[in-house]
């Protein structure tokens, strides 16, 4: 089974980011927009109370914080994902490296640039064309973020959440 | 805001669900397949922390348990709703009716009958048909449940989960 672990963004953020999803992101329909802290990872469902656990762990080492999203910025040449930018912050690094210890199964195919993503799956021609349009876009955004979920993936690709955790909750 | 709360079964279920809602159901991509506990009620952005925390007292005072899904049954005539029978038992009885005090907003337009829905918003030829097919299909399934989630919509029409409640946690 599939698992992530991700925070989504206030509503009215969500709303601005599908907004631009809903042309230009094929997952659109699959998952809410999101910061991901870990990439999809395989565990047995087994194991998921286990991770559950160590997650809560996490969450309580942590207090909610706030976060800048500061401007639209693209993975090409690596991917033609285009992303709103979140600043890096101490908080959100922590939270990264905690999910990456031993502890946890998974790999993270890149290094954490936190991200939410707007347009993905693109061709060369339409990456070159949204990405200079979105680019004229001015985007100065504080969000506070209390809370990350770990998700799960259904056979039809979609994310389901498993479970919410708390920041700065005992565990 | 709209706000809601549901119980997802297990992933097998919902794969099996979604497997005949992506032919019947419009609202597939909206939500992944749910037991609504509460139907969706208009809450101020501000008002949902406390609506948190007194569903984590709701929570709190209730064990997991398990639960049977028994046949397909349909709403007709009220609506051409197609769903999973969920036999009803004492805790969800229970949860039901402590999310309808007058401490929680919304109103419930129907009486409580669990159900998954499997298909809905069909013409009345489809919802013969597709009725007629399906109650051929025996199903047979206990699920077990120890947790429910609040749920918020966003302006495209999907949900986002706010919120999870671990049954049997202290408040």
């Amino acid at each position: 089974m599939k698992y992530g672990v991700v925070i989504f963004p206030s509503k009215s953020l969500q709303d601005k980011v599908n907004g631009y999803r809903k042309r230009y992101d094929p997952h659109y329909a699959l998952v809410a927009p999101h910061i991901t802290l870990k990439s999809p990872f395989d565990a047995d469902e087994q194991d998921i109370s286990k991770i559950a656990e160590q997650l809560r762990r996490v969450a309580s080492l942590h207090q909610p914080f706030s976060y800048h999203v500061s401007k639209v910025k693209s993975f090409e040449p690596v991917n033609n994902v285009i992303y709103f930018k979140v600043d890096p912050n101490d908080t959100l690094t922590s939270l990264y490296e905690m999910l990456h210890t031993e502890e946890f199964p998974g790999e993270e195919p890149y290094r954490f640039v936190p991200h939410i993503t707007i347009g993905q799956k693109l061709s060369n021609d339409e990456h070159s064309d949204v990405y200079g349009a979105l680019q004229m876009e001015s985007i100065d955004l504080t969000e506070k973020a209390d809370r990350f979920h770990l998700l799960y993936q259904l056979e039809n690709g979609s994310w389901t959440v498993y479970e919410t955790f708390l920041l700065g909750k005992d565990a």
